[in-house]
């Protein structure tokens, strides 16, 4: 199973960052400049920082869609579920297009499964997924967390001396 | 090390749905239902996708934040920066809010890393990450990616029989 460092790119504690790093990166022309400096990110090759997260964010669409197609599948095609269960015991989800792909490739009843996890992907991308909602949710829980993490610090450390005075 | 299962929820073949599935779900008034239906999604309990993906972008961000920091004091304070390599050999970054709290609770020096790693984190998500970048990469990525799939299986099954005849 694919290990989430591929989400966080590896490490490699003596070559960290490969790239001099420069303080930060002009995006756009000298004269909105102050508006559009940004701090530099190392570590990211030709990628960036967005593209590593969309990867990530088209498996986990593919995972969402097993699930939706499973879930209908259940409740008319009890076959067809059982299939798709049975071909989820063997092959991980973790790499959704070569899910798909050997799903594909299976049978010609599988292949029309993998065609149907192919469209429901795109639509939920397209239609369901709330992506206001998802930068909400992951700006509130950088804050809250910075927050408790400071405060658990806070207590730990400041609530002896105040009980020994 | 935390495998990628925790972004793609465990799959138990035996139970893979717990919730009996319902085809549809409205999220508004009747008025509005056409507009609103949504594909049932199963599997995410009291949360939801868009919550679960902001939870590994709220790590990915840590992340991020630890590269930019180690970068800015690799180009003027080399022992910060040997610091938080080192620590950074003996903890891993997938869990973000964990890294922090253990590098806060290191040395007082090492209180003032994490404290800058919280500030940047922050400002990288709320100034810096580009939201619609990422839903146009990842929207794209599935149109692309499905495209591929599907001319590769094409390419595959029919020229055989092309070249057959």
């Amino acid at each position: 199973m694919e290990s989430s460092s591929s989400f966080l790119p590896q490490i490699s504690p003596h070559s960290f960052f490969p790239q001099k790093p420069s303080k930060w990166r002009n995006t756009t022309s000298h004269s909105t400049r102050i508006k559009c400096q940004k701090m530099y990110v190392p570590g990211f090759g030709e990628a960036s920082p967005e593209a590593k997260a969309a990867k990530h964010l088209h498996d986990f669409f593919t995972y969402v869609a097993v699930r939706i197609v499973d879930a209908q599948l259940e409740s008319y095609n009890f076959e067809g579920h059982a299939e798709l269960q049975e071909f989820l015991e063997k092959h991980p989800l973790n790499d959704g297009d070569k899910f798909c792909a050997d799903l594909m490739r299976e049978s010609s009843r599988h292949k029309a499964l993998a065609l149907r996890i192919l469209e429901v992907r795109s639509a939920y991308c397209k239609n369901d997924f709330e992506w206001d909602n998802l930068k909400r949710l992951a700006s509130q829980m950088v804050e809250d967390r910075n927050t408790r993490l400071m405060r658990d610090y806070v207590s730990e450390t400041i609530l002896p001396t105040e009980n020994e005075s």
